[in-house]
């Protein structure tokens, strides 16, 4: 099933995607809630239930919907660097024998067709097209033998990155944070829709049209199972937990002359199975401005 | 005013401190939440109105409840690295002139007297003691001179960090994520408590009763209003965020020889006006061994 969280005349909303079409329902049309982290949370059976019920509720055109990000509120949105081997070539980090983690707050986070906004502070906004892992049942200490029992689905990134702050200090946190520059759907695509691990798809970004971005998940040096290993024997993974796999090669900082995102850019990211994230590019309006235009 | 999270005969509670002594009400025997997060996001007028109204409940014995961290699930927890010299000196880092900033996630927290745990996978368990400040009002783009005004308290911060785990590539992230190495309170303790921007406090960090860590507040490099001011250009702030402030010198990886955590051992950050954080330090146990146990 595909999960798609959206928001419809100022209500939240759930719905499935079968072939472009949406069916779904509102909170308060239905008997759960539409909180998909909240569904994968109450475990499997939940989650397949109301699907179902979502499937058979009313068509809503996707083209009239505001798309959210399929979990809104992630408990952890834990991103991977380097993971790519031709990525760290064109970067400038050795390629290190244990995944390079850091975190993206929820702040940073915008649906499907929603703008990722490049900031006042800076022009230096960035693509990176990458995997998302859900997590559906939590755990510690997870064996990779057993660590696709707890992925619950895929989705798409764009991880977009403010370099020149990633690069003010030794870790890249504020590059990584600002408010809504991670494209994040259109769906959650449930694990039984793609091969285990999410192997062997491919992966393309494109700028405007032009595939700046292609690979197969395969090339990931770090599989999905292997990443679940490593972080769980640290960090408690929980329901809903996000895990943004990495980017391969392509990026705009490291070519020349530089690709950067600027205002009426518009970037799309497709996985083999799982979709097409697209997110125009939009900048970040000054408040003054907007309180000069209501005035 | 001094909020205190805990929990009592398997009950969340919520109580003020004064002079020791707690006074508060537990869940269900209240007409409000018991959230200290829920409360902040509520507004400055129903802290105090809740908070009132707490310190007209019954006592608790505080050798009787579980100390819970003040903020159970903060919407982010942003940390600041090498924000005093004399730790940026001791470390193998040049001085930024931009905040160093990492996440972690609310796995890794425990509130007061509950044990810090050294993980299985490495004996490298490192003190830091700092100052937390937990924003009350949100905002994007707070300037400096307006800063204070979104700051509701202070609190006290034992940022636990594997060493080994924290260098293992270029992103500390996961040395600073293990499960139940974030000591947090014991209180919130509201900002009209301390001088403003929590200037001029001595903070000290002793184990097992010797002092390792001794600095005021006012050797920050990045002072509170200058961190809210450079946070919020790029990230929205939300009620109930953690900045927690960086560590003077005195960790225990920089000595020689070492000196680092381990079961039996008893870990203290005091800061002046906040009071005085305490943790034991205990082994994780493998889970094979909780099994073995049971059966």
């Amino acid at each position: 099933m595909r999960f798609v969280s959206f928001e419809f005349s100022g209500q939240r909303g759930l719905a499935v995607e079968r072939a472009g079409q949406l069916r779904g329902l509102t909170a308060g049309n239905c008997d759960h809630t539409v909180d998909l982290g909240q569904l994968i949370a109450a475990g499997p059976e939940e989650l397949l239930r109301v699907g179902r019920q979502l499937g058979d509720g009313p068509e809503f055109d996707p083209d009239a919907v505001i798309f959210l990000p399929p979990l809104v509120r992630p408990p952890k949105i834990i991103c991977v660097g380097l993971n790519y081997a031709d990525h760290t070539k064109e970067s400038p980090y050795e390629q290190p024998d244990y995944p390079t983690l850091f975190a993206r707050f929820t702040t940073t986070l915008v649906g499907h067709n929603q703008p990722i906004m490049r900031p006042l502070a800076s022009t230096s906004l960035d693509f990176e097209g990458e995997m998302v892992v859900v997590i559906g049942r939590g755990g510690r200490h997870i064996p990779k033998s057993r660590a696709h029992d707890h992925v619950v689905g895929y989705s798409i990134f764009n991880e977009g990155s403010v370099r020149e702050y990633q690069f003010k200090s030794p870790q890249w946190t504020v590059g990584k944070n600002f408010d809504s520059t991670g494209g994040f759907g259109p769906a959650l695509v449930t694990a039984d829709e793609v091969p285990a691990g999410g192997k062997g798809l491919r992966l393309e970004t494109r700028l405007n049209g032009a595939t700046v971005q292609s690979a197969s998940t395969d090339d990931m040096l770090f599989d999905v199972a292997t990443l679940i290993e490593t972080i769980s024997e640290a960090i408690t993974l929980e329901p809903g937990d996000l895990i943004v796999s990495g980017t391969p090669a392509g990026i705009g900082w490291a070519r020349n002359p530089r690709l950067l995102m600027k205002d009426g850019d518009r970037c799309e990211v497709s996985i083999e199975g799982l979709g097409k994230l697209v997110n125009p590019v939009r900048d970040e309006v000054r408040t003054e401005d907007i309180a000069g235009k209501a005035a």
